[in-house]
Parts: C-alpha cells; sequence; structure tokens
C-alpha cells in the first residue's frame, strides 16, 4: 500500500513530514516513478504531468491538495469511478481571508501613498483620506463566504455574486453579473477556475464596472488576462490590483506586473494549505472509503468543483 | 451667542462648513480672538493655549473635538461647574479599527517582506510563512473593545487588558499588567493619555514581555518614548513598530523613526473624527444643556477620560 504525493519538492516534502509525524505506518512515494504502481492506492496532486494517473491500475482516491482543483486533469484517463476530494481546513479560510482583508484595508486606508510619504519624511496628515468601499465579492463559495461575512462584520458596504441564491447577511446578487458589477468599488474574486471562467477578467468584464475599482484576485490566474488588467489600470476603469495568483507561476522575471505602481504581487500565497491538516483528511476519507461512509469534501466531477 | 472652535486650521475649518450645512444660523467664531468674549457660549477644542478658556466668562460646555480628552487642559482656569464633553462616532470606531487590523494583517501575513520581494521581482513563495499572533490590547474602552471583538472574530487569539474587569468574548485581563505582557506578541495601545500612562512604553516596561512583540500606538505619543523603542527593536525586544502617534507632532524631519526599516508611520490619521457628526453631537449636547437634560459623553473631570 502506497500513498503517492505528486507536488512541487517544497509542498511534497512538507506532506510527506506530516506523513511521518501522524500516520508513520504509511508508506509515502514522492512522485511517480515507481517499479510497483499497482502498489498505489490514494495519489495526492498538485500540479502534475496530464495522465499520469492513468500508471496506477489501484488507484482508489485522488486528493487535490488544497481548495481548487483544476489542476486535477483528470479527464479520460482517470475512471469516472475513482472519487476526488478536495482540502477544505479552517486555517485555510482563516489565511485567505485576513490575506483579501489586508489587501483591502491596505487600499481603504491609502496604506500604500502613507507608505511613500514615510519615505519622503513628510507628514500628510490631510490630504490623504480613507475611501468609502462597496465591495463585491464575485463566488460565494466556502471562502467567499467566510470573507463577505468578515468584511460585512467589520463594517463595509459588501454586494456577494454567485449563480445560486444565497442567504446572506449582506447583499447578495446572482444571475446578473452587469448589475453587481455596476455597484461596487473593489472586486475580489473568488471563483473556481473551470472552461467558462477562463479569462473572465479581461478588457470587456471590466467595461462593464460603473466605478473605478480595486481588483484582488486570489483564486486563479488563468481567470485573468493580465495585459488587460494594465490597460484597464492605465486607461483608469481600473484603480489598482492586488494579485496573488498570476497566468503562469511563478511569474516570469519579465512580467510589466512587477514594477507597475499600481499592482502589488504575492506568489500564490494567499492561502497556503496547512501539511498536518491535510494529512489527517486524506486518512480521514481513505478510512470512509475502505468503510464504505460518505466521502468529505468529494467535488463534482462535472461541474469539477 | 457664539460657538468658537479653537483647533489647528484644516480641521477648524472642516467644522466650520459642517455647521454651515447642519446648523447655519449658528455663528461660528473661528479661534479665540473677538471682542465680544461674552457671546461664546460653546468652545470646541483640540491642541489650543492653556488657558485661553478662561477669556469667555459665560462658557457654558466644552467639547473635546475627538476621543481623546488629554489635550483639554482644563487646570485651574476652567470651573468645575463647566461641563467636558468629547466626540465618540461609530465612524470613529470603524476608522480606528480598520487601522489597527491593517497593521496587525501586513505583520501577520509579512506585507513589507512580499513587498521587498516584489521590487526585487523575486517570487519567495516558501521562505515567508504567516506568524503565528497572540495579540493583546491594552485599553478595553469604546474603541479597543471594538477592535479586539473585531480581531476576535477574524480568529485571532486575543487579550485584552483594562483597569477594570469586564465581560468579554475574548480572554480579559485586568490588574497584572505583567500577566498581559508575558503571554502576547503583539501590543495594541488604546489606553488613554492620563498622568499615569505618560511615557509608559519605556524600556522598564518592554523587558516585562516575554515574547519578541510587534508594537501598535495609535493612542497618544506621549505614552510612548521613542529612543526606548528604537533600542527595543535593535535588541530585538520588538519585532517592529506601527505608530500613528508621536512624542512631538507632527514628527520632526530629523527624527529617526521615519527610516528605521522597522518602523512604519503615519501623520496621525488612524482615527480622524467626522466633523458632520462632531458637530450634530456637539448641538445635541447643548440643546441637552438648556433643557436641564443629562450630556452624552461627558467625561470625569478627575480621571480626565
Amino acid at each position: 500500500m502506497l500513498f503517492a504525493i505528486i507536488a512541487p519538492e517544497v509542498t511534497s516534502q512538507k506532506w510527506k513530514e506530516s506523513f511521518e509525524k501522524i500516520a508513520p505506518k504509511i508508506k509515502i512515494l514522492i512522485g511517480y516513478e515507481t517499479d510497483k504502481p499497482e502498489e498505489v492506492l490514494v495519489a495526492m496532486v498538485w500540479r502534475y504531468p496530464f495522465g499520469i494517473l492513468s500508471k496506477f491500475p489501484n488507484l482508489q482516491l485522488v486528493v487535490a491538495m488544497g481548495a481548487g482543483v483544476d489542476h486535477v486533469n483528470s479527464g479520460p484517463t482517470l475512471s469516472n469511478k475513482i472519487p476526488i476530494c478536495r482540502i477544505v481546513d479552517k486555517q485555510m479560510a482563516f489565511s485567505m481571508s485576513n490575506y483579501i482583508i489586508m489587501a483591502v484595508l491596505n487600499h481603504h486606508r491609502n496604506w500604500y501613498e502613507f507608505d511613500l510619504a514615510q519615505k519622503k519624511r513628510y507628514w500628510a496628515q490631510f490630504e490623504i483620506e480613507e475611501r468609502k468601499l462597496k465591495i463585491g465579492v464575485m463566488g460565494i463559495g466556502h471562502l467567499g463566504m467566510d470573507v463577505a461575512n468578515k468584511l460585512h462584520h467589520l463594517g463595509f458596504e459588501v454586494y456577494g455574486f454567485s449563480n445560486s441564491e444565497k442567504q446572506t447577511p449582506f447583499i447578495s446578487l446572482s444571475k446578473n453579473i452587469d448589475i453587481f458589477l455596476s455597484r461596487i468599488n473593489v472586486l475580489i474574486c473568488t471563483i473556481p477556475y473551470t472552461p467558462k471562467t477562463k479569462r473572465l477578467l479581461s478588457e470587456d468584464f471590466f467595461n462593464k464596472l460603473k466605478n473605478q475599482t480595486y481588483l484582488i484576485n486570489v483564486s486563479r490566474g488563468q481567470i485573468q488576462v493580465e495585459k488587460d488588467i494594465i490597460s484597464a489600470i492605465n486607461s483608469g476603469k481600473l484603480s489598482g490590483a492586488f494579485l496573488d495568483v498570476f497566468e503562469n507561476e511563478p511569474l516570469s522575471k519579465k512580467s510589466p506586473l512587477w514594477d507597475h505602481p499600481k499592482i502589488k504581487i504575492t506568489p500564490h500565497i494567499a492561502s497556503l494549505t496547512y501539511s498536518d491538516e491535510g494529512v489527517r483528511q486524506v486518512i480521514n476519507n481513505f478510512n470512509r472509503l475502505l468503510s464504505g461512509e460518505n466521502l468529505i469534501n468529494q467535488i463534482d466531477r462535472k461541474k469539477m468543483y
């Protein structure tokens, strides 16, 4: 019995250490190179070569090592009988929401302007006023709901948007994205990456905004068109952007995003999955599978979220 | 009947405009120079020459134009019969709490390190981890309570400290400051400036901290000893500081605080009083005074808060 971890090196190492600590008897394979592929029962994956899972004839469970599952290229090579689960942990919502709220507050209170003033030893007391925000959260799933609730609790005007109608303490809109986009001046993207959301954040989309809007994307880089974000900032449609995700990661050193004065960049760290919690959930789901119980956080293979 | 506004120029102008909008019939005196001092019934003050209020023989109400009242040098020149009120508004708590949470989150998620990485076009994905915070809020009054509740709601471990025991959803300590200081690694100061808190944030005080601690001061600069803050950061007692207030304001261009890499500075803007709300509260209290009702947000002349 082997559990395979197929992911970038640093992440793989962290998960391996968590397995050694939490379940030392489980044998771990790092990567997919093995002379006993028939022993692999569980594959934990994050960005891995397409089709590689077909190497394992006895695979019983695939686990996406984070909230997003778009990178699990299940496709025709993975039998529909094999369940795919994702990791959902409280700590992830805590991290993600704090990250987003940081980006919102730095914009709200003009932190970047005060930071520049400090560098000039300038006492900028009166000329910089806090911004009145109307915050739109696009995608009210597990993570989007958490941050929208928290921003509402901080006293902000919050609008949520999702495909299905939801009961929320903040204003909730569904179906008509144009109405949503006409009301806001901060846009937080927490939607999953699917064929429908691919390259959604583009010129046409930004043209639907009525107010100059600040963009925060913590979902997936594939939902954005980076050249259109730069144009929209330069033309004044967007007031700036805080981006944690990019079309190609790591972001190329040649990208013009790095030194745009109105773009802030972090290296896909808004919400790192905590390996200890991840490992506990993998083991829990494997045990449920063995005893025929329903799995936790299993994803819908048609919607892929 | 005259209402005097004795404050710095920009603030005076904003309050005058709010009076013209909300109560255009009330005559406003900017400053204290007048040939009819007997007509001044209400004085709204923020940093003004000591003893100047004795010029007005018919003064009935003094209003501190913000949350702090330390700058109202009532002293022997102001009869104890004249009530002093302060402005308490919801918007102020909204602003103050958002400012503090911004400072906390930038520290929590290492924003300053990521900002430096961006300037170097460096994809710093794995080496910078979010910090586990134990946040102490020293001073659980109107504003301290608001931010402590909000930080608790965001999922942080929060400790409050105040002179009197309070029922709070977070851990609340009183009397023994040493226990409080031994538990935390972020210290938020929201205590009023009084003779007892003068120069409290000094070497002796920092030596009581058990963990390396991040300091956030939004109260008054007079409660801090700036050279001791710099020493405590350089020796590693403090991990850094986010300061909105200073021993002398505006902060001198020569101050070493400006370019210390671990000190962030804003120019006393954490919570600006909104003039419209302030003017409404002044008028409300003046009407209450005329009809013999209790005043709102009247301060205790002995405690001076």
